[in-house]
């Protein structure tokens, strides 16, 4: 009896809804997108309505060392480990309305949905909007959340300099969110983040919540090659070495790899140059990046492996000098197997389509996880798209993210 | 027996020489190249140098409204039609010192070497000197043989501009070198130019000299994909409409198009864009060119025709959009064949080793064509290299040239 009626309760849609028009409207594009940077000023405004927001849900509110603000609603067990609940508040310079935007705002519908209630957790729950999770002002992102798993260190996120070299510290100062050290998170029990897919699988199969399982490992190469440049009149087929010809080779080839490992792998080739550039200049040099990943590690090394055999192998063949170097190269994350549980089991109750999918891309859970079992809540992003103006989620499944966010924070906040 | 004894003469290759170090010394570069660009002032003290010469040769000297300078020795019969030999002084920013220079080196030294033989030609002969062969300073290139040929007007070649904002026509006076229309080359018999090949296959092939056939025909596409931007991670490959794997595709198909038409059959890609550029992003935005090249102008619009089904089937497979545009089109030019088979035989009869090309770059003899029968000889390039510092042919196989031309000289001035 308890749990049939505890399912009933749901958030209120037009308080989410007006909360968001409200964030909407700061550092509006005139294309209906955002640009919030990280610390600018558009940023301050944002903050400064949500800690508003915060205190008018009665929650006690702190902001830490790397800006990050929180706000506490106290459990029935002070003592305990709290739920933290968030996203991020911050945009791309051309960003959308949705992204980690309506997870900070689903995590404070959540609170005032039980304050609604009257509800009493076991554990104390906490909301957060974590600092410069995009990245696109200061790199690398995600610095507050990083900061909070002791990836990063203070003194390296306050050095950290934007394009026109401003301080990370001095502006964090400058809009007044620089915070003790002493208020970062901790003593958490499990982190909760509702987040949009950014891809377009969701949308696709026409299905409304996922459960994430995890993150994928992701591995950056530069492959430059050395051919010769030639005068593309004079110099036969046969006796040139043509670095471009060599790399579209590699490209067909790398595409294939992902192909052939299943239909998760993805390999992606975003950047290419060539020298000289020159329209009837057989191109001499090519250096282009390549991105892989797979949730699983170990087939993720193995595609790293095949790659570098077929591309060795073409540079040798179209005589062309190889070097690969890895750019960057980071392991998959697991997120806890309970709160994957207790997604499918929320939208089950709700009576909405849900699957279990692995994240493409990074999130402040991913650093969290690294000190507290931590998941996430998908909902679709129509056409796949985001960090850009067109990012759009259709609100009702905001909506029943938001609930199923509710329903998670509630189990978990009573174990 | 005159035929024997005609053969013997040659041409006096240490002074060729000293004229070629003079040469060498005007725009010097530190690795061994020069920077001669055209009606610059480096080219005004090799011009200077260049009417010196004819003078003391006892040519008469004139300049034409394009600035080209012509040297004429007169010929038993004053109103024969005169041979035209010679080619370009000028060079690239970081160009070599063969390029032309000795084309019109050696068009000199045939004159000189008459002079030591007190040989009189049936015909005049007329040196030349052609302004901005090389467009490196005023675009397009070849201006003042095609200012001769009435391929551009006098008005358009004076109002060409380089990078700042400095006119053909303004610094042709200000040089000194702006003469009158009624010098320009006419009533001419046959054109003929020496010059490097720029390209490998000599060398490769161990051969010193070449019967130009004629240059090939060359058509410049550009190829613009679009298809969409996604982020790496979270778009599965089979969603994807990535604009650099159908580039890459096309690429491939475009090189392989050369090979299967045949050995001299050239397909170039020279020049790649791609958008929006970054590691973890799909390309939305591929612009590529191509460069196809060929003697016979029936399989060169064979190879569009083939190319333009190859990548427009290849961008329905990946689903992008495409567009093809054409940059430029020339058709092939086809040399005296009486001044081929007279290379050939020059080179027989000195012993030197010899085959019949195809150019696949423009020259001065291009244009000069359009107007009278014209031809060339080609010598090595080292390596194939032209237009940078290293180029360089075997000091040997300069003399090979310019006795070759000698006899081609002597052959077609007494017909």
């Amino acid at each position: 009896m308890e749990v049939m009626r505890d399912a009933a309760i749901t958030i209120n849609p037009k308080r989410l809804h007006e909360s968001f028009l409200v964030s909407a409207g700061i550092g509006t594009l005139p294309n209906g997108g955002l640009s919030r940077l990280a610390l600018s000023d558009a940023d301050k405004v944002m903050r400064d309505t949500f800690v508003r927001w915060l205190e008018e849900a009665g929650l006690a509110v702190r902001v830490d060392d790397f800006g990050n603000i929180y706000g506490r609603r106290e459990g029935k067990d002070k003592e305990a480990a709290a739920i933290l609940i968030g996203s991020h508040l911050d945009t791309q310079p051309q960003g959308g309305k949705y992204d980690g935007i309506i997870g900070v705002l689903s995590a404070l519908e959540v609170v005032r949905t039980l304050n609604d209630h009257g509800i009493e957790t076991l554990r104390p729950i906490e909301i957060v909007n974590f600092t410069n999770e995009e990245g696109a002002r200061f790199e690398p992102p995600m610095l507050g959340s990083g900061g909070v798993a002791q990836i990063f260190e203070e003194e390296f996120v306050w050095s950290r300099e934007d394009r026109e070299g401003i301080r990370f510290g001095d502006e964090l100062k400058r809009i007044g969110y620089a915070g003790e050290k002493a208020n970062r998170a901790k003593n958490i029990h499990r982190y909760v983040e509702l987040h949009i897919e950014q891809g377009p699988v969701l949308e696709h199969e026409g299905i409304s919540v996922a459960a994430v399982e995890g993150i994928q490992g992701m591995t950056w190469l530069e492959v430059k090659l050395k051919g010769q440049v030639d005068h593309a009149g004079p110099t036969p087929m046969s006796m040139r070495k043509d670095a471009l010809v060599a790399a579209a080779k590699m490209i067909t080839a790398i595409q294939q790899t992902a192909k052939e490992i299943d239909e998760t792998a993805t390999t992606t080739v975003g950047r290419i140059s060539v020298l000289p550039g020159v329209v009837n200049c057989v191109p001499g040099e090519v250096v282009f990046s390549v991105d892989i990943r797979h949730f699983d590690d170990g087939l993720r090394e193995k595609m790293i492996e095949i790659i570098r055999e077929k591309i060795s192998t073409i540079a040798a063949v179209e005589q062309v000098e190889i070097e690969i170097k890895t750019l960057w190269d980071i392991r998959s994350t697991q997120f806890s197997q309970e709160i994957v549980e207790l997604v499918l089991e929320a939208a089950s109750r709700y009576g909405y389509s849900a699957r279990k999918m692995v994240s493409g891309a990074g999130h402040d859970a991913k650093y969290m996880n690294d000190i507290v079992p931590s998941g996430m809540i998908f909902v679709p992003s129509v056409g796949g798209k985001s960090h850009c103006e067109e990012e759009y989620t259709h609100w009702e499944d905001v909506v029943k993210g938001a609930n199923v966010l509710l329903h998670v924070v509630r189990s978990l906040a009573d174990k």
